[in-house]
């Protein structure tokens, strides 16, 4: 890897934190033991899980380990949520004396992940559910009483990210929580179904607090490669299969209680269980830092652009996560992000989600609010642990001589023809 | 981790390979990048994710490497061929003039593992496939004219298992595929659907030749931990919704061509890469080193136990995997299997499956043909590329002794009483 390249892409994936490093080249050739066989190897990679299970749990705020379920990644915890709804309704139903008529609701807005609107639209299009798309408001946030507004008698589940992966918006999940709460005690005398809540909180842990107790969501989403972890994830449930149902896309052997079968990728989820400890032991200090850099990389960017420099995503009554930086570069001849990214030697960052074609102008940030024209000069700076000033300042200055060229470019172009 | 315990459990799973150990140690904190991403970082990782589907692709017997697909392990991709077949039949009868009536029907054996027979018991659960499970033989092995002849007009899927986990039994897929061949040309005259035939080869790769175009399969399910490798899989698919049907689990980013969203994770891919070119290069050294281990262990078994150790599986017509013994030590107490391991100092070996309860006999011996008294006793011993002369002998002496305890014990209770 050419080591003078600035990585400034975060939110699209972190490196893992040195001590993860350190803990998988410990656990590798150890604990490779099955966790299911009853011997000692396996009984001690059991352990080291179930270690795990409980930092995780820790991370976001619940001392009960058996609410974390391994998965593979955030598209599987999202999918496992999304697909579960239909098998709620219809479980729910056989136990009713008055069961409801009709197939479930599903909420959700239009700036989430790809792994959420698409199984949504899978589900939709199968005929299995229907579907509100709440949009954001053109500041990028979701309105409490907008997202509320769409409850339906056969509403079974809500589902919104905790901040936006491209915008930094942080949506209020807490509030909608809160008034969710009072929604399902009315629902419940009423006779109705209970309206499960999940949270993508892929952007949002290390960076913000998670605390599902203060959330009070019932399924949240965890990704390891986002803070600092291994390539695998987890969900949340609150009480699996007590409070909150949870039904398995696979099946097989028993692991994790029959939810997600499948041998345990062992010493991955012992990397993961070493990151959500660091992620919270350092959160204070990781907060600090990518507020202090960000606000240092937005300054830098004024002072070197000026007006052309515009940063979305900015009002004073919308909080944004403390790394993100959604920037457009102005020109007088409206390069675009990608043009721009193009052309910087070492920057490396992102117009939108990797998985997305970095060459249209990104959705969700048109729906964010942002017209055409803003949306695709946009481009996403998001910083991590190993940002530092002076990468900062060769970041903005790589910058302008990716400008300086197109331009350049531009010129020798018009004077040809 | 006990230093002296004997590992003799390798059919449950085995240790990374030293080399993919260092080939972990080596991409872990540097090949961190996002695939997906357009800069150098993530080019240079996807790069290198390519590079580890040739070696899966190549040590499966096929050139195509684009016919891999990676997965979160062996449960998924079995999960992922099964929940397939509905489907598939569905957009088969979409594109017919006379569609065919009925639920897809799928044929499987009765010594399947669990993630290939529960998801397809949780599809015939709710009405949407009708199943044949073919008995296998009283020496543990499917006939292939028992097999076939359970085909009927909407039969979508034959899975099958090409080597047994626990018997070691190997089952004549490439015959089967070859008679499936002319049946499926006869069927496709007659404007029925084509059958689809996987195999789940977690037991068999690494151990005895597994090459997609002798055994003429359309999938063939790859674990990386049953072959020195990580704990992921793949999925090999002859190729992908060309010639072959394969339908998403998850929804998300266009990972995989959209077949398997989800961030890759790359540094487990570039391991598994490792892994399988490992498996490739030593096979032939492999195979025989677990011959011939195996055979010492047998013999050592005979000359300590003589008539009282009884080895299942070795039908001389039957094939069987070099580095499985599965084996009764009769003792006139009756002692069952998992009361002798309990008591071994030393040995780390199974009754069945990891995934199972250790306790009960397990159906797959007693499918295969064995009496319930010798079931309860059999022992599973598989040996693995760190299994040395000196530890089976120890391995048998720790056996004995093991019988010896529950002997004395028995003795001093019966005193007693």
């Amino acid at each position: 890897m050419r080591s003078n390249n600035i990585y400034l892409d975060y939110n699209a994936t972190t490196p893992l934190a040195p001590e993860v490093v350190d803990c998988l080249r410990e656990v590798n050739p150890h604990y490779w033991g099955n966790p299911s066989s009853p011997y000692l190897r396996g009984l001690l990679v059991k352990e080291k899980i179930e270690e795990a299970r409980t930092n995780i749990a820790k991370l976001v705020g619940t001392p009960h380990s058996e609410d974390i379920i391994f998965t593979s990644g955030g598209t599987e915890s999202n999918n496992m949520v999304i697909f579960g709804t239909t098998k709620y309704l219809k479980e729910w139903n056989e136990k009713q004396k008055s069961p409801l008529s009709g197939i479930p609701h599903v909420i959700t807005t239009n700036v989430e992940h790809d792994s959420v609107i698409l199984p949504i639209k899978r589900l939709q299009e199968d005929g299995l559910i229907d579907v509100t798309i709440v949009p954001v408001t053109k500041k990028g946030v979701i309105v409490a009483e907008d997202l509320l507004s769409a409850v339906r008698p056969n509403t079974c589940l809500i589902t919104m990210m905790m901040a936006n992966n491209e915008t930094g918006v942080i949506m209020p999940v807490a509030e909608i929580g809160r008034q969710l709460q009072r929604v399902n005690r009315k629902r419940i005398a009423d006779g109705l179904i209970k309206i499960l809540y999940h949270t993508d909180a892929a952007q949002a842990i290390g960076k913000i607090p998670v605390d599902v107790e203060d959330l009070l969501v019932d399924y949240l989403t965890i990704v390891g490669h986002k803070f600092y972890g291994p390539r695998i994830g987890s969900l949340y449930v609150r009480g699996p299969n007590s409070a909150t149902p949870i039904y398995p896309m696979f099946y097989g052997g028993g692991q994790e209680n029959g939810i997600r079968p499948g041998t345990e990728n062992a010493p991955m989820t012992i990397g993961l269980g070493k990151a959500a400890a660091l992620a919270a032991q350092f959160f204070n200090q990781n907060q600090s830092l990518f507020i202090c850099f960000r606000e240092y990389l937005e300054e830098k960017l004024k002072e070197r652009f000026g007006e052309c420099a515009v940063i979305h995503f900015r009002d004073p009554d919308i909080p944004f996560l403390p790394n993100t930086c959604s920037v457009s570069l102005l020109t007088n001849e409206k390069f675009s992000g990608s043009d721009i990214l193009r052309k910087c030697h070492r920057v490396e960052a992102s117009v939108g989600a990797a998985c997305h074609s970095q060459d249209k102008p990104s959705a969700i940030l048109s729906n964010s609010g942002l017209s055409p024209e803003l949306a695709r000069s946009t481009i996403r700076l998001s910083i991590g642990l190993l940002t530092s000033k002076s990468e900062i300042d060769d970041a903005v200055q790589d910058l302008a001589n990716a400008i300086r060229i197109l331009k350049d470019g531009k010129k020798k172009k018009e004077n040809l023809s």
